[in-house]
């Protein structure tokens, strides 16, 4: 294990003077007759092949390969608002994630504007250069309106990663945490603390992915949300719907009283005395960075499989199990939204890859395995054809592969 | 000599699949060590040290050699309104030359609009993400309101390449002619036939670089540009202003009588008999592609010194000598606009590249030359230093060199 201390704002610095990407070309450009082809007079062959059919545009340009990550600064990492310009070594460094991890080239896209309308317009203007969006680091509740206008607007695939990056790790790690210790998903008490883009999309994607949703509970900052508190609006309201049918009330230590699982995405502290209430034999997922909200030595007293946001303890939930492979798998089937059943099957290919070597202290894979992105990839691919969320191929001069 | 005839389909379509750019990473990620240091927990860092001086942005992202190259679509090549997808391997082909020529990383942003407004809206956006903007085949008269409203809204430099790019090559194109000659700049009776984003771009840069304007005359498809024309708004009235003081009218062979340049940026064709009536001994520089506004075996029987668009023929105006030294200059002085002393002194060291080798049929530098971009770059960014139009150095970490 890395240990984080050991990192000095020399080496840190000095990893980052410059910038950490660069754009460079895959055809030669070495004589006149190269130009002439990569330029003019050649480049207006395929640029009006592309005008009298635009699905060539997949199989002529990076679209088939470049998705942008895009921001506009306002929840980063735990800074919380820090500005475009501050987002922008972060972006840098999910692109190179991108590469790395998915081998999908990826273009940072940091923009000076926090209002939702102007960042839709913004994005749906640009659509045409990318084959995919990734939104990043936006924060709640705006990220969740403009996923959805997104979404609706281009005909390529809209992924906020806090949310479903996040939510599909959880649902491959529970699902090999319920393994291991012998119990069946849809039996599972869970309890998901944080009601922000993570707490959100992470009950969804569980419901699902196989969780009861009616057992399952929500807290927020004012405790259990139930459908008899008044002021619930927008995604908040939906929670619940879609949990605590007994309509619960209390605070996070009375949902935590018998509950199989804490799932904690809010950044906040949860006391060792709500914990105790948990049933024996538990799962405990704290995942704020750097500070869980349940101490791993605390939690490990109480729950029998453990696991964190940070690098430093076994199983690490980080989104880079999911977002390379996601994109990748969606770029290859030139999908054009990107499914809940899309996701699940993410998830499920993500447990798979360890299924066969669990333990409680080995639930997810380690993120430098190789086979993670693939099987992701392979996994999302093919439910995209299976639900038929694609762009047509070129009826004219595609690939060989596209055809 | 490059044979344009001997390029085939298959040949272009194969240069092209899977589109001509990709994104890589400057940095090390083999293992947890480089992901904390690239990622998290150590972005952090730089991020928090960015939020607090924003200069540090030019240190420690890529904005220090990254431009976009923006288009709408609307006037690609000699094709027209084709859109931003069919305009994309267009893009991505100048990005490719701005990375082989100037060492600049370049990415295409194709918009899905071509409101002036939402242009404008949204490469202001995204400006933080850039060190640079490199507008690109976006049609007159929208492109000089967008490119002034740019320039006012951000901090970076603002440059609409069809415009300043070839008026910065045909300046220095027609300094070499006027030596080679042994005539002087503004002694040389100027027409410029076409008053686009190209015609009214060389016209103000012709002028800026010695050339007198008073003599000077433009010609649209309605003929010779003059105060007396009711009709004119914009861009046309202020080439009324700077041009033709003696208010000559008429068509473009009535400017053409005892001229001694002929400009053509109109595509259209201008006929052998208003050539015929140049004054003898003069120049001719017909830069419409494919199809020059004068064939050259016909403008070669009525001056000394031709030049063209083309590739195969000698001195070809190519926007490629100016772009990727602007802004590799423009980059590296930081500068936050590209002025018209920027623009001209640009034109002079292009000029100055091939002034000991002068030959009528060589007045410009070959386009593989190393030395022009770099000639350029300095030229260019020495002007910044000399006109102050620099962001200011972060105050804190900066980069040795920067500081």
């Amino acid at each position: 294990m890395v240990q984080l201390t050991a990192l000095s704002d020399d080496e840190i610095f000095a990893g980052h003077q410059g910038g950490k990407l660069a754009v460079t070309s895959t055809v030669p450009l070495a004589d006149l007759r190269d130009l002439s082809i990569a330029y003019t007079p050649g480049v207006a062959r395929v640029s009006e092949a592309i005008a009298a059919d635009r699905s060539l545009a997949d199989a002529y340009t990076w679209t088939s390969h470049v998705v942008a990550v895009v921001t506009d600064g306002s929840a980063v990492l735990g800074l919380g608002d820090i500005g475009p310009r501050a987002a922008l070594p972060v972006m840098e460094g999910k692109a190179i994630l991108f590469k790395q991890f998915g081998g999908v080239d990826a273009v940072p896209i940091c923009l000076d504007t926090k209002d939702p309308d102007e960042i839709v317009a913004a994005v749906t203007a640009l659509a045409p250069t990318f084959g995919g969006i990734n939104l990043e680091d936006i924060s709640a509740p705006r990220c969740f309106e403009i996923e959805r206008r997104l979404d609706a607007a281009v005909d390529i695939p809209v992924f906020h990663d806090d949310q479903h990056g996040t939510a599909i790790v959880v649902l491959a790690a529970l699902r090999n945490a319920a393994k291991v210790l012998e119990r069946k998903l849809g039996d599972l008490r869970v309890v998901v603390v944080g009601a922000g883009a993570a707490g959100v999309a992470v009950t969804r994607m569980l419901i699902a992915g196989g969780v009861d949703g009616g057992v399952a509970m929500v807290c927020d900052s004012q405790g259990i949300i139930h459908g008899g508190r008044p002021e619930l609006a927008g995604t908040k309201a939906e929670l619940a719907e879609l949990t605590n049918v007994e309509v619960r009330t209390g605070d996070v230590a009375d949902a935590l009283r018998g509950a199989d699982v804490l799932i904690g995405v809010s950044g906040g502290s949860i006391p060792e005395a709500a914990v105790a209430q948990m049933a024996p034999n538990g799962i405990i997922f704290a995942l704020a960075n750097p500070t869980p909200e349940v101490d791993p030595a605390v939690a490990a007293r109480y729950a029998a499989v453990l696991a964190t946001g940070r690098s430093d303890y076994p199983n690490q939930i980080n989104n880079v199990l999911a977002f390379p492979g996601v994109f990748k798998g969606a770029l290859a089937a030139r999908a054009t939204r990107i499914t809940e059943g899309m996701k699940v099957a993410a998830a499920r290919a993500i447990a798979e890859v360890v299924a066969d070597s669990l333990r409680p202290d080995a639930i997810v894979p380690n993120p430098f395995d190789a086979r993670t992105a693939e099987a992701v990839a392979e996994a999302v691919a093919e439910a995209a054809r299976a639900e038929g969320v694609r762009r047509p191929v070129g009826s004219g001069r595609g690939r060989p592969e596209d055809r």
